[in-house]
């Protein structure tokens, strides 16, 4: 019913976008399969389609179940905006609102959840093919995926801050090869994005926020890339999670809070997280679990604390012995990060206790370089404008007291590590007769140094 | 008067867009906000649209006035070519020349300028909204916008080489959320991108070149990235501005001369310039100003001299003790940059000096550590050929002088800092009594150093 | 024919796309090129056009030749599928393969190719123009250009595993301006990307891979961007070659097996190697070649052994004395990298050598500090099965033994060299008394250290 291959969900025949594009856009899919039997003749292949979503809002009331490869989904708009403030906004307020929504190219994902409980039901997109080869280069582009509303979770929290909703943005449940995912939006959803057993996977340029949980790759995978993303999970899930991958690259990101973590990897090995603003309310910013071999480089990590009124009190459960890069691993280089912990004395847990900045849990030979470590005191202060208080928070200049940390603290299960110049001898504690260590030079040493050295 | 909220400029039934795509978008944006009236009747929104504008010409002659939310604009081409090297081929010679002008997607802004010079007047698309929530996800994607020609500025250089017109691409004047500007071109404007109090900006892979100043991230945001941008301002513009923003990640662009500076943040905390390669003719590459808490990494600078004759003589004013790098402000890091100093000993100013590389005015604790400098004294040359100068000077590989420089400058105002590998101690110009110091080993220093580590 | 520069090659009334989309696109860009008359009146200018590929097969059996400005292909799909993998299925299984071939917006390569030998002949997509100004913005975006099938190359590999076929992608000739290569797929091509005399190039978010080689940039250039692809070549060709070039920026890339090198630059100064994860069964995988001033940074280099059986025994012919980084040239920075070396022992070549990491071949000065060395001796294993083969490979938490390597050999051709913390004393070849040397302390360092500088 195409005759080249591009469809458009609002002049599709079958099902009314408006009232459940997951119909619309599963009929195309049995349409480009049904279209698509010729195969090696004269080296011809199947070669997919592309479904446009022009800018409009399109509930979605079926899963939309993709098995067909080189399938690109596309809109012409990303349309984030924040639902979070919105809801917190006195409802009476709302009528002066400019939109109350969501916009561009967007999908309301309506879709009824498993009652077994089952996650994948909850996905809007549903990628499944087993035998081979893998599904090959589905692409998403440019389009607003929306879970609308959260629900209460039993914790008190108003249903709209919780975060829990049992939606899915996308969901790739098989091995797959060369996916894209780029200029996408994603707002308000349990998972934004999970992906199992990718290969060459590229999450580029999109916007992940007020999410649950953004960017999960779970299963196992090799050669990915996270890059060039703005994210921000909720308090109780990840950001950025891996696990059993190796030479992913996660560079180039700006990862907001308030996810649970910035950054968690767990089995990954000879992966980089390079050159990424993070920026947390809670330590264990960056989790290295069980994973070796990697390389956490030249990132910007910022841990402060909860300003918007309706977050204060909650946490990620971590006290600040935790860190905020944690290693169990192995032969990592941490090399050449800034951290920033500007944190309220008062509120430090254990009470009284001394934060540490760079955590190596267990494993052995990992080098810890050039790391550069600022903490301050400051007074919590707090807002019930959420943007007004993190720029606030973001720019205050701090004539603050400095604030006693530990740099790097070495467990006893984690040995024969190098610890170069990251922080003063007192504040890295470490076994020195187990762990390679020189102290970044303090006032005063120079002079020493200068006269051996001549 | 659309039914899938995608217009096209050319076939909209009001106005003419070759003459004024200006009004032709006006009332385009007129149509979308009629339309939009359903809020919050089973979760639905106002989607915005998205505007075309195909590969051709388009007079602006009224400025398009943008405060609707979700609003993408796109074209099919970036459209650039150099108008700086045409403007300075003899006249005589343009009736050889394949074309004149860039093309693509082409926005040629006509606007008539505000006789109050208000600069907001001559912006060829200006956002601005009050009120909540803030003004969402608008897209500027993949066109053209075209000052045209630059005016006299009282200097005596000619019009053309002015980098002044009163004109500027995009004036995002109110506080916004989510914006794009991905894969645009901006020319000849005084300046391209200005945008005030931005949240989670993405200005990601676009090309910025010949213009007063490229972008200009003003008033106060947070949480944004400049990323993977081609850009090049003129000797009084800013490349690359921020002021007073938190959480801004500056990182892999590719920055030309010839900017006053190649990024310039002034009251700034937290963010990241990290991973760019940054070219420029004069001192005063990077500058912080007020600026705290910063990681400025892994970057390559290169400061050479001009080599196209239109612009011989041309500067920013500083003189070579201003550093290629200078920082006020405190807790920043400077890590793993390179540099390359390539310059005319007979040119330094104030003459004789020994020029600066990394400057630290004022401020504490700034830790900066492993900077490699690499310092020649070259002849200059020029050429008439912008492109071939420009080449033959970046692969010069120099079998020229060494050139002695300062690695390190820290000024009395500044205190604390820790300085470490960036220099010998001959090129490390600080108080020794009130600044950590480990000079990078010469050649010997190891034999003593080895002997007492044994 | 076109009222607004926008094509389509399902459309245009000239030629047939499916069985020749080289002959349609020529119409068109002749069609643009006749209606392109006017020049500067009222500033108007050649604006180009875009020229869109529907997804579907289009085979091209005649060359497209591109000398006109401003012109963007685009696609709706990079169409990645492995070829490698299903060449190497048994013949007998394909009839079970979901699909055979890779899809999207396909090119399907079948130019003949020059009986001389000229590589440019067999080029899909051949842009060239001679005068000024150079040839400007022109744009590929989104589609797929599949060479179809290797061809034999006399080494008794079977045909399809030779990575030869004489094809070439996209093949730039003159000098060129502000070219953008975005979100293309290429693959079984013996060349994918060729580019001379490139300025301002931006080579962004591709997927390049089971092609000879992947992006070369030849002749000379200046200011361009390499930056977020997936790229991987064959064992006989380069991945990521320069030469000539200055100001090039190359960052984020996921660099796969198996090209001869990763990075390979040959008479490049003042350019950036920077947080690439780089991927080689072979040594030599970045190499400097008589280029200077260079930065090598945050890179993670994964060297291990080919897992995949037909591949088993290929290698680049390199032993392992060559080291990963090569470095010929003068005043390169090389800090903050990641090497993983994870070898049989029994493979090393010559047998019973010390594998080298970083080789300072010739030059002086160059800056390497602050990199880590990870080595581990492992018993090789290989797989039929591609992607298992890699995963299991990357997984593996390697409770091997140590290997010994040189982590820095400096030849005699090479001093002046600064060798910081990237090597223990016994693991850095170099002259002490022509190099800079500080070892990367030790356990028991600290100590001493401590001792004298307090």
């Amino acid at each position: 019913m195409s005759s080249n291959n591009c469809y458009d969900v609002t002049t599709w025949p079958v099902g009314n976008p408006s009232e459940d594009v997951g119909e619309v856009i599963n009929s195309i899919i049995a349409d480009i399969k049904a279209r698509q039997t010729v195969t090696d003749v004269n080296n011809g292949g199947k070669p997919g389609a592309v479904i446009y979503i022009p800018p409009g809002d399109y509930h979605l009331r079926t899963q939309v179940v993709i098995d067909v490869s080189f399938l690109r989904i596309q809109g012409s708009g990303h349309g984030f905006t924040s639902s979070s403030i919105r809801f917190n906004v006195p409802e009476e307020e709302w009528v002066g609102l400019h939109e109350l929504w969501p916009g561009g190219s967007r999908i309301l994902v309506d879709i009824p959840l498993g009652e077994d409980g089952e996650e994948s039901k909850g996905a809007a997109f549903y990628v499944a093919r087993s035998g081979s080869p893998r599904i090959s280069s589905i692409e998403f582009s440019n389009f607003c995926i929306d879970g609308l509303h959260f629900t209460p979770d039993g914790s008190g929290m108003p249903p709209e801050n919780t975060y829990v909703n049992g939606k899915t943005g996308i969901y790739v449940a098989d091995a797959n090869d060369s996916f894209r995912v780029n200029g996408m939006g994603f707002v308000y959803l349990e998972n934004a994005l999970t992906v199992y057993k990718a290969d060459a996977l590229s999450i580029h340029d999109n916007f992940i926020a007020e999410c649950g949980s953004c960017i999960e790759l779970r299963g196992w995978g090799q050669a990915s890339k996270i890059t060039d993303n703005l994210v921000g999970a909720g308090p109780k899930g990840h950001s950025i999670y891996a696990e059993n991958h190796g030479g992913l690259l996660i560079t180039a990101n700006n990862v907001f809070p308030r996810g649970a973590s910035s950054v968690h990897l767990n089995g990954v090995t000879r992966s980089s997280i390079t050159n990424n603003r993070l920026h947390s309310f809670y330590p264990g910013m960056v989790i290295l679990a069980n994973s070796s071999e990697n390389l956490v480089a030249t990132n910007h990590f910022l841990r402060d604390h909860e300003p918007w009124t309706p977050f204060l009190g909650v946490d990620n459960g971590l006290d600040d012995l935790n860190g905020l890069l944690r290693v169990s691993g192995s032969n990592n280089t941490v090399v050449a990060n800034h951290f920033s912990q500007i944190i309220d004395s008062e509120s430090i847990r254990p009470a009284g206790a001394t934060p540490v900045i760079i955590r190596l849990k267990a494993g052995v030979a990992n080098f810890v370089s050039n790391n550069h470590v600022v903490a301050m005191d400051v007074h919590s202060t707090s807002s019930d404008s959420c943007f007004e208080a993190q720029v606030d928070a973001l720019l205050t200049t701090q004539a603050a007291d400095s604030l006693a940390v530990t740099a790097v603290m070495v467990d006893s299960e984690s040995a024969r590590n190098t610890i170069l110049d990251s922080g003063s001898d007192a504040q890295v504690i470490a076994d020195r007769a187990l762990n390679a260590f020189r102290a970044t030079p303090t006032v005063g040493f120079q002079a020493a140094h200068a006269f051996v050295a001549q």
